[in-house]
């Protein structure tokens, strides 16, 4: 079902940067279930977690630890999320971090833990415990692809991308994978995403950069409005390459690169949707500010009536002047807003425009790519938001999963 | 499909106020499609409308005419709602009110219109005009149930209630009818609620006592949280009975009734709300204060994994507590939270309560009307709202729908 999502791309590896993907029977049977991205010591680590108030054991375990200073392993389970588990779940997270300290001879401060899966069960901290010697044995710089399958839980594809580019003539590569079915999946559809590069950047200046481009990137998508209690990225910076990311010229170079690399993984998301049938991308122009504009974004892209039209493909026009009218916009004029769907203008200063047919407005509608576009005649700032429609198999995967 | 919502009771005439229906083929056929209630000369009028900036012609209209003193006549079709239909709309809006004037004797600025039904097709003006000579000979104070019916468009049933009761010993009546399947019917899904008491009330407190039960109840309940362009809501106070509303007690016992007539009709539009199989109430206790106790109201009520689990009926207390926690309350102690499933607490202090079962969740889950309480032990406020389930049925409905 997924958007136009393709098969994975190859993925470059990152010097610096070891990875590694076992059998551990967490929950699922006969697939990779368990993942293990090693950093070299200089690499430097940023991330950020989700801001649900319930967030699960390892959120809060990756949380402390990487307040001790830079990562040296990340752990990934899939198929169980250790969420809501209480206290136990505490102590199986620290577990994991402790042997994977042991079996690496590192510092359990130096481990982040990231599960994803069912959530109110114990996870089997033994059968991860198992599978590390073979993890240990199998970690090389050419598993990217295998991670980004070993971490899937309802993903209906991998999702990965690499990028190469230069800083001042010295080559760069940018490798990120992610998973996540949109947000929606029944496992609490934790977006959990891992991003490396070569180059040197310092860990203040990572963090800076993870957030800018996440701010343009997995903040700016929406399937349903619902958060998990597991979502989280990180970013490393090997500093392997020779490539060095400083304040000023060389810092926007490589958040350009970043940003393209984590808008193509956030967009996969939306793409992997369950019951996706459209990718919509939302544009609120001619705001007064970033803010309103996507106050906007999101109240279309939030209506359960224009995404049950956009899975009609009905260019329901109605439905969308209406949303923008409920957003809370001070003062907002409507007789200043216009309105497109792809190319078309439907509305112009808030009239129907009389130009536009039904015609066009189907045939926008029709493919599975679909803009809509929305300018509020009140300034020059905008904003974009990527979103799917809601069909009937939203609901079936939902209502049917039992937790 | 509504849930727990029985044939329309008995509703009571008011003292005061005339009622007629006729058959305009507004749209409809073999319908009567066009309602019209008359205040006597000394009623008081209180009205509510849409928040939405893109409101319809007939709201702005009937916004200016009550600006300019209390309305004699509601003139209401039903089959298109003259929204989204520019400055012809208002032209369209004007001349019903302009031909009840000439019919009535009255002036136009008596008439408030209102019309529910598709968007962006201009009002047949003249069939309504057709019809006034009949609705006029077919007033009534018997009216009300045809009225009720008159003013659907995809409700599967009519909305109403009576109840009488007494101020120091003069005996008082309201009667409230309304239309509307939980604002997410394909025709924009108008709320429209017309109410009635023969109580003498002056229009400045009958407007506070309206907004304070609307507060309470058209304000409460949600389906999927989008607000129509025409939503309006009526209260007339014919001052034909002998009881008298003035500041405080009386104010107060008249607030309550109508609260309880407002409760009633707002639930009913829940419970028809299309494709809706429960009737779920989300209520949220222990608030540090009623907006945040509403915070965390609308965002369980919103969530549409929740919803789909209801659906479901699968007793998902993940989902529940994943939207508590990301409803943004600052500084939320999640080792306060309590959640209660009907009668079944499932959560303790953050914690999934020891004696919790399965089993207990799947019984409550199992009925049409749930109750999800959340304790935030945060405080003494509370707040409730009325929602429903996500249903194939919902994507069904608004999907197949053409505008």
């Amino acid at each position: 079902m997924a958007v136009g999502l393709g098969p994975l791309p190859d993925l470059l590896p990152i010097a610096g940067i070891r990875l590694a993907v076992a059998e551990a029977n967490i929950r699922y049977k006969g697939r990779h279930d368990l993942a293990l991205i090693e950093a070299c010591a200089e690499a430097t680590t940023a991330a950020i977690f989700t801001r649900n108030a319930f967030c699960a054991a390892p959120v809060i375990v990756a949380r402390e630890h990487l307040a001790r200073g830079n990562a040296r392993y990340l752990l990934i389970n899939s198929g169980n999320a250790n969420a809501g588990t209480g206290d136990q779940g505490l102590v199986d997270a620290r577990r994991c971090c402790d042997a994977i300290s042991e079996v690496m001879s590192c510092e359990s401060t130096d481990v982040l833990p990231f599960s994803t899966g069912v959530i109110g069960q114990a996870l089997r901290v033994d059968r991860i415990e198992q599978a590390l010697p073979k993890l240990k044995s199998a970690l090389s710089r050419d598993a990217w692809t295998l991670v980004a399958k070993a971490i899937m839980t309802t993903d209906t594809l991998p999702k990965g991308i690499s990028r190469c580019f230069h800083i001042h003539g010295e080559a760069v590569t940018i490798t990120g994978i992610a998973k996540g079915a949109g947000m929606i999946c029944p496992d609490m559809a934790t977006l959990l995403s891992f991003v490396a590069t070569d180059a040197q950047v310092s860990t203040s200046l990572l963090q800076r950069a993870l957030a800018e481009a996440a701010d343009q990137s997995f903040n700016r998508i929406t399937v349903d409005g619902d958060t998990s209690t597991n979502d989280a990225c990180v970013l490393i910076a090997s500093g392997a390459g020779s490539a060095r990311v400083t304040e000023g010229e060389t810092y926007l170079l490589f958040v350009r690169e970043l940003i393209r690399v984590m808008q193509t993984l956030a967009q996969a998301i939306v793409r992997d949707a369950e019951g996706a049938t459209k990718f919509v991308t939302v544009s609120v122009e001619r705001a007064g500010n970033e803010s309103e504009a996507l106050q906007v974004c999101y109240t279309v892209a939030h209506s359960p009536l224009i995404k049950t039209a956009l899975f009609a493909s009905d260019p329901n026009w109605g439905r969308i002047i209406a949303a923008a009218g409920r957003a809370g916009l001070q003062n907002l004029d409507v007789s200043r807003i216009n309105l497109y769907l792809n190319r078309y203008c439907v509305l112009r200063n808030g009239a129907l425009n009389p130009d536009y047919t039904e015609e066009q407005g189907v045939e926008a509608m029709a493919g599975e790519e679909i803009l809509i576009r929305i300018e509020l005649g009140r300034g020059d700032a905008q904003a974009q938001v990527w979103t799917c429609d809601l069909s009937h198999e939203y609901v079936r995967i939902n209502a049917e999963y039992r937790s």
